[in-house]
């Protein structure tokens, strides 16, 4: 059998990117979360049964005809009571060693809502996400430049030390979005402190859109996440330096390269998605000549 | 209570145009449609149980464990056989009237494929997709200029004797995908009959993407969609002409009254989604401005 040519690649990325939708995932056993009546989570079964031990947090309801939930205790009203208390929770599982990702506990909490927009309904420890399934946010910088009328693309390689996929290709900058910080303000700082791009320069990168996943990790648990896209055109002599040590290399390559890297196992994978629909934005990927152009642009951007 | 602002009308509007994945659709009855063991469409229930008084066309099996599908009798093994089958019953179901879209009836007969890539599997009556839920396909056209450092977009009004939508607001150009023609094709053709764009120049619209939505119609048929979006520079100077006669006139606006109008109900539903993607693809709508900027991403592109 002939080995899988770069559609095929890159639609097997997407399925595993949205592993969480496709067939034999957990999706259907998940039960919602919800907090003050709106959902902001799916919780894997497993970890549902641990957190029904904690009735005074955590509950299972079971509507009249609808689909069960669950829920966070409602007389926890405000921010600080959800937060302390879904906090002692989980602590005490990760004293019990309950679940694998509590291990990378990093002491940051992240904000849970339903939608980006509203005001946290609490905060929880980073790694304890997947454990709710609670969707996280991101800013991704394509950056590129034109020379000659041919466009050319800036991409980092991660460095071999770094804790999630060491040594593969990057976008030229990314970060996730901490807790009281914007977007474009996140993509500024992560601009500065991993390329050496500065502040005035980074701000005209110009938002395009998002890229939208969701995957079950290896221990089961779900990863919604989203990132924010930007793009920006820059000067024909820039060169980005390595900042804070995150990046080893840079590498402007032209735009038949990046595509060839984007249907390899050499790029992290959620920054391929990013450099995927920067193509097709571009009008490099053309819909007569790629067969799955919608399914492409549709992997690019799955809802939970 | 103040009227709702822009952001909750173009969320309305998303709503609307995905309205088969909202609480209380049809969905979780729909019977996928197998074809040659692959779903091509969603069948309503109420179609589902008329079908199935042609069994030698039509069935409901089910799975040991899975959920009930609707099949296409595997003797039917080619497109032909198909196609002849099942244009039989949809004419018999028209003489019956026994569902209002078959009055929309055409003579014209549309592909039904997995994928838009695949070779079709049988071809339909095209009033009677939405019966079968088969997902139908079009190419859209964003045509704007630059001029003195603001974007402008040229925007079409139909024609008030249009049978589908008369006197709204559509993009440029635009147009159904029929059997046989390609996707760059087809946006020429619409771009010289519809706004006298000549074919040179159409060519050099770039694919940017897709929008996709599903939304059920009044009579509960159900309207899988999927646009091909192009962007087209035109020179300052270029004035669209009246083709066809489906257009009245055409209008040049900056993107600020473009962006009221895709909030306003004097836009075509699906060629507002297509504006709306063009200004978050272009910057014009800000991710730290736009509260619901996620979700208006997200609600351009839902997949089933």
């Amino acid at each position: 059998m002939a080995a899988p040519g770069w559609s095929d690649r890159v639609r097997e990325l997407l399925r595993r990117m949205n592993s969480f939708h496709g067939a034999g995932s957990s999706k259907a056993l998940c039960l919602p979360l919800r907090v003050a009546g709106q959902q902001v989570g799916h919780v894997p079964q497993a970890v549902a049964k641990r957190l029904c031990q904690y009735p005074s947090v955590f509950s299972v309801s079971q509507g009249k005809e609808a689909p069960a939930y669950m829920e966070l205790n409602v007389q926890l009203a405000s921010w600080e009571q959800r937060t302390a208390a879904v906090q002692e929770v989980l602590q005490e599982l990760r004293d019990q060693q309950a679940f694998p990702c509590l291990k990378e506990w990093r002491e940051e909490l992240y904000s849970v809502r339903p939608y980006f927009c509203d005001t946290p309904l609490f905060s929880m420890e980073r790694a304890a996400t997947p454990l709710l399934g609670v969707k996280r946010y991101g800013a991704h910088l394509n950056g590129y430049i034109w020379q000659n009328g041919q466009m050319y693309m800036w991409l980092a390689r991660r460095a071999s030390n770094k804790p999630t996929y060491p040594g593969l290709l990057d976008n030229l900058a990314a970060g996730g979005i901490a807790t009281g910080l914007g977007v474009t303000e996140t993509l500024i700082k992560e601009c500065q402190e991993e390329a050496c791009i500065p502040p005035s320069l980074a701000a005209q990168a110009k938002p395009v859109g998002t890229i939208s996943y969701t995957y079950e990790g290896a221990h089961g648990g779900i990863y919604p996440e989203c990132q924010f896209v930007f793009d920006l055109e820059l000067p024909e002599d820039f060169v980005p330096q390595v900042g804070d040590g995150e990046v080893q290399e840079f590498y402007l390559w032209p735009l038949e390269k990046v595509k060839e890297a984007i249907g390899s196992s050499d790029f992290k994978p959620n920054c391929a998605m990013v450099a995927l629909d920067f193509l097709i934005r571009h009008g490099y990927i053309q819909p007569d000549e790629e067969p799955h152009y919608v399914e492409l642009v549709e992997g690019l951007h799955r809802t939970l």
